[in-house]
């Protein structure tokens, strides 16, 4: 039987989505909490890394299991073994035709951004941070440059595995309530670091540094070296991926309603 | 000189704000940085104390001192020595007649929820939680019964120091966006832990386990056995004290646009 779980986190206290040695991951924690539920070894895959201090609003996985449980033990049983920074948000079986990465046709992130003289505290860990004030118009048309099929190398990490640096952003929407600021992105798929890159560049625009024009000649370079320094990862969350309607999955989680 | 700050901070790693010999308060991270960037020691008092595990949005102190710097330096510098998750949001010169407490004509608080079959993740430690659903109309009358002068003995911690127990709630208002509740309240003073009583007591009307009216009678017994047990501290916000405008300090910080 194929099982697929949504998963929500608080990445501020792991290194990352993906297993290590140390155990301070996310997977792992979920794998342990797996192992606490089912007393088996689980492996999970999952549909969308995240970074070290990035956030998860819902994570899909998906592993193999020939135990009978109550679909809904999937949610309250493994949620009482793990920490109060990750939740299972809902459990389903599906066929096993079903990939929680090859299945999904798109990625959806946010970034959350304050834009105040004085750094987060409060939402510390949560949000990225600028002190100077930007400019939603000059952000837009930077960002109309950005959407559509493009080579994204200047915006890749060097340590990226993806076969072609080639991607559809499908959309990126700019808003803000209050001191806020919310870039929501979607995309068939992201390169490594892409979207704290392209952060790094937008908000290079949206404090006057740069011109909107000057994204398109970050693009045209195809070269890291044109674009600005990567962000910082603590206002990213993974919204989680896209899926066919007919698999039936949640697209959204409560937490989707706290951000700003 | 006496000199206001108002400090914003993340109550979830702090056992609340008053000084302890622990040194794990928020009141001695304040004290240890001022005294980082005086190299004097300064002790500050507070308009309104907060409990472990509360938030505050706009917490203001005042202390006198000797010192000259650039007024906006008591920002800057001090926010070097404190830690991520507590900042000074600006600082003000203000009369010798201003006290922080004895000034204040009131206080605001905000109650932030989560209404989810799922406990919280992301936002652990930044909610409260029920996984029933709310009936906001029920709350809005059992709130309208709680408004105006009363005495609030039936939601008074054991340990309060008022006093009396005669309060002016002026305001709670009830509202939410997707999943996340929001409850407002404004009163002349709190007793100890009354926000979080009352929070108890209407979430058992909004829970549908008692009826509006039933809070007339919690209040009219005048005991704290009649109301429902202290909820959580997790979802609570000082958002601060209320001055006179004549004063010039500033109502709001960034952060309340972060809330629900």
């Amino acid at each position: 039987m194929r099982l697929a779980l949504g998963i929500s986190y608080n990445g501020q206290g792991y290194e990352g989505w993906q297993s290590q040695l140390s155990g301070r991951t996310v997977q792992d924690k979920l794998e342990a909490a797996l192992f606490s539920f089912t007393r088996q070894k689980v492996s999970t895959l999952c549909a969308g890394r995240t970074d070290a201090g990035v956030h998860g609003l819902m994570q899909v996985v998906h592993f193999d299991t020939a135990l009978q449980r109550p679909i809904n033990a999937w949610v309250r049983g493994v949620n009482a073994f793990l920490p109060d920074d990750i939740a299972v948000q809902w459990s389903k079986e599906m066929p096993d035709s079903f990939h929680c990465r090859g299945s999904a046709t798109g990625r959806r992130y946010v970034y959350a951004l304050l834009e105040s003289p004085v750094r987060p505290s409060v939402e510390s860990g949560r949000v990225g941070w600028v002190f100077r004030p930007l400019d939603l118009e000059a952000m837009q048309k930077a960002a109309e440059l950005l959407v559509g099929e493009h080579d994204f190398s200047s915006f890749r990490a060097s340590a990226c595995q993806a076969l072609s640096p080639v991607k559809t952003l499908r959309r990126l929407e700019i808003s803000r309530r209050g001191r806020y600021w919310r870039f929501e992105f979607e995309a068939n798929a992201f390169l490594h670091h892409m979207i704290r890159n392209l952060m790094g560049s937008l908000l290079q625009v949206g404090q006057g540094f740069q011109p909107p024009q000057w994204i398109a000649e970050v693009l045209a370079a195809r070269s890291r070296d044109a674009a600005a320094p990567t962000f910082s990862p603590n206002g990213l969350y993974f919204l989680g991926p896209v899926y066919d309607a007919h698999w039936g999955l949640p697209e959204k989680t409560a937490a989707y309603d706290w951000l700003p």
